[in-house]
């Protein structure tokens, strides 16, 4: 075992590999105060020695786990003692800007709000954004198609990428670098590496693709007393903003009512007595003619009665403001503590009578539970978040057995952005037939059959098609 | 051989079975006027009864091709002797529309123009649209991953489809039916059979993504003297028009010359002079803005000196006039004939040089050649189509090696939006790399071990691998 750590020295050099106090020095993962446990760490500067340690890897059926900014939210980085992590800090690069041709060229390790950065400077932007901007990485964010803000108009990760480079289980370089809008050449083997949380290969390098930088955005908060306004407003604002919607979040009152009460950095833009809140959003073009639009789609609201009070940002800051309330994570992880988060989708119609039955389910079975609901309405996502005093393993159980039982007879997702890892594996059939976790099987078998790659995760091959390739 | 044949009609019945003269009465591909030689045509009525014929044909190593509108461009559809055509025609039904979270079931023999029209009468929007909509099918466009206009603004045929059913070569049905917009519950599988051609499973039934219905519609016909105007142009108007901009369709000179002298059914909306012309179109929510937003956009534009001339359409039959200019296929093939086509995608940076040396190429090669140019500009993407008086396959694979060669040094994609099939599977190395091509032959072979689907489409796997599972 030493030796093959000691070849991989001879690939990265000193800098390139850490191990002992230099690996446990670090966390498990975001949400965890366990420390890595990893055998070591590898730190390639360029594909081509990721794609030698890789190669090394594969011979001595050494099993890997990929590291990003570490932002993901279900123990999808979470590495044995058995395991390696390679970690793609050192390959951060933005390799160039196609003004002309709106595309970015980034190494994985690039992190998110770098890119904004990089796109803003050259009037594009980047539409993907999330609250991990900081530190999370276009790697992680496209193994896992991150949602986040801004997915109900413009698509998830999975829409925000050209070409991809990604490294295979035994080393083989994929370079798919592909920089035109339409390609059908065959299959788009981009998609195999999207959202498959580094199971299929490890990605390297992408070719992002950049939007114009929009001209003029509008905000505002809006109260709404029933969830038929909310379904109703939500389908009126997309005929009358279309292509400038950008985003439609909703609140719950327990949520609101609670941000705006404890936090201390929030006023109280709207009394806390209304059943709804939509955090509204519009990005166009023409700074007159948008806010004229914007303003006219909200008076006929009122007119229509779906909304009882608005608030619509005067400035930068106001708008700020606005968002700080949907944003203060922080407030809501203070209250309800220890917290349990969950990030699941279903039809918008079906969302209150859902959020009705957990609410209710968790009241009967734990009496001092307190929840919050809130999410990206607009796109059928909601966060549920949630304490009900213990982390204690069987209690997790029956908390999820209620937030995810009750998708059941919904036809409802456990996970809409946050994917699957190591934490709602348990769950996964609910959300995928026999017939699909099979060919997923498939697929894992076909690209990595000495399951090297991210092991255990999303899924466990059963025993005998692990065992087959020994 | 009769037994397969018997042992389907048990299946399907008799009229879900044709043979003889009703397969032969049947042309091979849309643009040959060769007989289909399929040994049959199975019709089956729903995913069970399909799922049924695969389990025989797979048993029995029996390949077959799936048909749908059979109005593909690259010969995918093509059946040997030896193969059954499985044809969706008897599963055209729209199963249903939720309005509410703005999605369409059907299944994948459903005819394009008709789930335009059904969303159309339930105030919503298919934004997939392409000049065989009255035939093409659902299952047809995804299986290539169609483009045709408003890619721009909506993206391609991928972009349209939230849940999908398929059928794979052993009978399993794989059914991902998701009916919501964010769902990251391990891989997405749909991605397999999305733009493969029929290669690694038979789509069935699908989920559509609508949109809002738009309000407002703006389009202009403009010239242009040079092709920097033209890059220029599409930068200002995708920066002033943002969300609202739909489509982007440039016509160099020698298509729009040819098209209004020889067309009996235009006028001349602009001189024949300017070296491009520019059909623009936006579509939006809000009537009166939308029309100041253009207007002013033009304006800024003729300011700037991007264009010279411009005919804005001031009724929907003038924006019909306008359209049927770039859409008459018609008379460009009858000007053009025996025609050659082609469908090529690289930066717009690139394009005028190309262009300019795909014509130079073939006027020294071909003095008697005719050429026009014309695409989704917007898009990265052009078509070339020609004529050299010969459809002769030596004389083809010489025009091929000029306007396949061009594109090599400019990264240039040899298929944007048709697809391979048949006709560029020898072109295909262009394109993609030898690694690329490796792991399409090891999905095709993980998915489809006997080589039964649309064989030796897209490409031909290798002698030893075809030979193992025997």
């Amino acid at each position: 075992m030493t030796d093959i750590i000691e070849s991989i020295r001879s690939i990265v050099g000193d800098t390139g590999l850490l191990t002992g106090t230099d690996v446990s020095s670090r966390l498990e993962s975001w949400s965890s105060t366990a420390a890595c446990q990893a055998k070591c760490i590898v730190r390639p500067t360029d594909t081509r020695q990721l794609a030698e340690v890789m190669k090394l890897c594969h011979a001595a059926h050494q099993p890997v786990v990929t590291h990003g900014g570490m932002t993901g939210l279900v123990q999808g980085g979470c590495a044995t003692p058995e395991e390696i992590v390679i970690s793609l800090e050192r390959m951060r690069a933005i390799e160039s800007v196609d003004v002309e041709n709106r595309s970015m060229t980034v190494q994985a390790g690039a992190v998110l709000q770098q890119v904004h950065e990089v796109a803003e400077q050259n009037a594009l932007f980047f539409p993907l954004d999330l609250g991990a901007r900081g530190s999370a990485t276009i790697g992680g964010n496209l193994s896992t198609n991150a949602g986040g803000n801004g997915v109900i108009r413009y698509g998830m990760a999975r829409e925000q990428v050209l070409g991809l480079e990604a490294v295979m289980a035994d080393g083989t370089i994929i370079s798919s670098m592909n920089h035109v809008l339409k390609n059908n050449t065959g299959y788009d083997l981009k998609q195999l590496f999207i959202g498959s949380e580094g199971t299929l290969g490890i990605i390297t390098r992408a070719v992002l693709r950049l939007r114009p930088l929009p001209r003029s955005r509008n905000t505002a908060l809006l109260a709404l007393n029933d969830f038929g306004c909310v379904t109703a407003l939500l389908q009126a604002m997309e005929a009358s903003l279309a292509g400038s919607l950008s985003a439609f979040e909703v609140l719950w009152n327990d949520f609101y009512s609670l941000i705006v009460t404890k936090g201390k950095r929030h006023g109280q833009p709207l009394a806390t007595d209304h059943a709804f809140y939509v955090l509204l959003e519009a990005s166009g073009s023409h700074a007159d003619n948008d806010r004229s639009s914007f303003e006219q789609a909200l008076e006929q609201a009122f007119e229509q009665e779906l909304i009882v009070d608005a608030v619509i940002a005067q400035s930068e800051q106001q708008r700020e403001e606005l968002w700080a309330i949907r944003d203060d994570i922080e407030c809501m992880i203070e209250h309800l503590s220890p917290t349990l988060t969950f990030d699941v989708s279903m039809n918008i119609s079906l969302m209150d009578e859902y959020v009705k039955e957990v609410k209710q389910k968790l009241a009967e079975r734990f009496p001092e539970s307190h929840s919050v609901f809130f999410g990206h309405i607009g796109d059928g996502n909601i966060h549920p978040v949630m304490t009900v005093g213990s982390l204690e393993h069987e209690i997790v159980r029956q908390v999820e057995e209620i937030v995810y039982g009750s998708l059941r007879s919904r036809g409802g997702i456990i996970s809409a952005e946050h994917g699957i890892g190591l934490e709602k594996k348990a769950w996964l059939h609910l959300s995928r037939s026999a017939e699909e976790l099979q060919l997923m099987h498939t697929l894992k078998q076909a690209l990595d059959p000495r399951n090297l790659l991210n092991r255990g995760k999303i899924f466990d091959l059963p025993e005998q098609a692990q065992a087959a390739e020994h």
